[in-house]
């Protein structure tokens, strides 16, 4: 029996990305092994080699099927659990790789987009009690019918909350090649803050909004377990950003603003305004596992409407074609993509409770003569849709605005 | 039902080495597809493939654990497989790819040089019904406890003869970057000659004593299986060499020449001659997985015995190190190894009929100052220990003793 909770850790690409990292990620597992923790450490392909792989499936097709891309991508975190369990080896301690399959990673069948389903813990409760570092390969898992499968860009992430939620682990680590987690992404905003903590509603907000640093997936498994995650850098100690819930921490009103290019705006113009159409637009597109990030309806005064839909930009092409199919039966005049768009957000607990913040975005806007196409809110989250080359000048303008560079976040002392 | 005998072909890594090959094979896959030929196709990892990844390997640690170099190796054909499934859905074909694990090709645990114990065919028939090409990641298979395991160097030729096995096929085409098996390498013999026709027992020896087109295992198995080996070039729709049963084939004395450098000389010198040290050492390197290809002993006067053991260079540091912690115990005086030398052998079914075949390789070794450090010789094999350096100008000068620029072979006619 392993008497202390099992130390779950992820590695992220740039944390592996070469012999020397590889080495070194080594050295931190096993001087804790060596304290006597429990580790299983997820791991992502080196850094590169998804684009690497990827690129050669589109030399050979522009549209590679989802099975064969899927079971090329996972080659990629199939060769560094391999190098960094050889590494630790090397070091003189236990370890063992497992592939996604090995490690009893149970998915449905979505090919590029698998959402877990089981895991199995007894496997790696036998190898942690036989003094093993369990190495897993993140990203990738496998159906019932031994298909490979893929959690979608960032999986890794996920694969190491649910390990952590499976083997009960209070704490999951994600180690990646910054700080943390920052009021604004610090490459456009030059003193924006590390932020010590957040909130997981907020965190998911800035996943969802265009902050690469954490997928969403991996943050709503955490809030559902309970499971505290802690964002830091694999190439220094000092300590990052810990996700926790809400309620543990003191209220502010603005955690941060968060900007995301990769966005495409998709206008039908005079759609016939007939009941259903926006449900049948959303169902088509839900169908080709397209997702949906915003649908505004504005009303006409000749009886069509005009819809207006964000997605990605990825999705945009295949999106637009499912469109035009439909465009007669819903009767469309025309149908417009705009991939020079963005969206720039604000989040924080207290949106919604203060209404000052919607006003003092748009004011901060409008003073730096910057025009919103749309706006969209939720609880924690103010969006505006805005042109694509003005987003830096958004998000420097509104983290100004928000005097974020003071952000002081703390835990509610627990006495 | 399929009506037709599943068609088995291997394609080696310079087949698959880039895109442009890739289209090429999938070109040709579709084309028989076409005609309706069932194919199950079994792809090597794209040439350089596998070195760069055992060099990433190495420098992580000069020597990584059989298990994790398995599971870093085997990424190399599933790139491979991936990607030639992408480049035959391009052309409207249908096919799927399989990993070993997911083509059910079940081995022992003995990580890198593992055997197939099974192949389970139900999937492949169904695949094959639905009117796919399979296509079979090569040299990998999975042990029932999930560990991936696999076949040793050029496995994948293994696998597609199991596989042809294992589906009852009687041909098994393997495609690599050579025309077929020549009476001896035309890179050091510039008028080796094309052989229509080859036994498997010749074969057998020609993979055993250098020859690198096939592999030693397949041929076993095809010979076990009685099925016919058509080994040709990727590159243009020449034929090649037809491997079969030496029964079907006219005999001829001498069919090809072919040298080994990478070998070595283990020299144990003044073993104490008591019983079973012999065995003691074979038995040593063997729990090892060391390959002893041939233990000479010769009888000294003062009651001591010398060893020469011949194995193949990659496992020469390997067994001194093993040997030097046993030398005491067998009572050896000293351990010479010795990385330059090389075997020249002469094959054909002839061999032992024909008395005068030995005397007229030493005699032709002679006349060119080839000196002989050891000799072999098996029913159909005299194999030579020569000088490294030497080698070239032996296989030159025993390739025209016996007079192979103008060999026929054909098969014996049917009526």
């Amino acid at each position: 029996m392993i008497d202390l909770p099992v130390k779950v850790k992820k590695y992220g690409g740039t944390s592996v990305g070469s012999v020397e990292s590889i080495r070194s990620v080594a050295q931190d597992l096993a001087s804790e092994h060596q304290q006597g923790i429990p580790q299983l450490v997820v791991v992502s392909a080196m850094a590169k080699t998804t684009d690497k792989l990827l690129g050669m499936a589109l030399q050979i097709t522009p549209r590679p099927r989802a099975r064969e891309l899927d079971m090329l991508l996972t080659t990629g975190e199939q060769v560094s659990i391999a190098l960094l369990a050889m590494a630790v080896h090397e070091l003189g301690t236990n370890a063992i790789a497992l592939t996604g399959a090995q490690c009893g990673i149970l998915t449905d069948g979505n090919f590029s987009r698998a959402r877990i389903q089981n895991i199995a813990t007894d496997k790696i409760y036998k190898l942690l009690e036989e003094d093993n570092i369990v190495i897993v390969a993140g990203f990738q898992g496998i159906t019932s019918d031994q298909e490979i499968t893929t959690l979608g860009r960032g999986g890794s992430d996920t694969t190491a909350t649910a390990l952590a939620a499976a083997l009960k682990s209070p704490v999951c680590e994600i180690y990646t090649d910054v700080d943390g987690v920052f009021t604004a992404s610090p490459r456009i905003v030059s003193d924006a803050r590390l932020l010590e903590f957040i909130g997981y509603d907020e965190m998911l907000e800035f996943a969802a909004s265009g902050s690469h640093v954490l997928h969403p997936r991996c943050v709503e498994i955490a809030s559902k377990y309970d499971i505290s995650l802690e964002v830091r850098s694999s190439f220094h100690h000092r300590p990052g950003t810990t996700v926790v819930r809400e309620e543990l921490l003191e209220k502010v009103a603005i955690t941060g603003v968060t900007g995301d290019a990769e966005i495409a705006r998709i206008a039908l113009m005079r759609v016939k305004d007939i009941p259903g159409v926006a449900a049948r637009i959303s169902k088509t597109l839900a169908d080709a596992n397209v997702h949906i990030q915003l649908i505004i309806q504005g009303i006409r005064h000749d009886q069509t409407n005009d819809f207006s839909l964000i997605i990605s930009q990825e999705d945009a092409q295949h999106s637009q074609e499912i469109l035009q199919r439909v465009s007669k039966e819903v009767e469309a005049q025309e149908i417009q993509v705009d991939t020079h768009v963005a969206r720039v957000s604000v989040i924080g607990s207290g949106v919604a409770s203060n209404p000052g913040v919607a006003a003092r975005m748009f004011q901060a806007l409008a003073d730096n003569e910057i025009n919103i196409q749309l706006i969209s809110s939720s609880e924690i989250r103010i969006a505006c849709i805005i042109l694509e080359d003005q987003l830096d000048s958004a998000i420097r303008a509104l983290h100004e605005a928000f005097d974020l560079s003071n952000l002081e976040r703390k835990q509610i002392p627990t006495t």
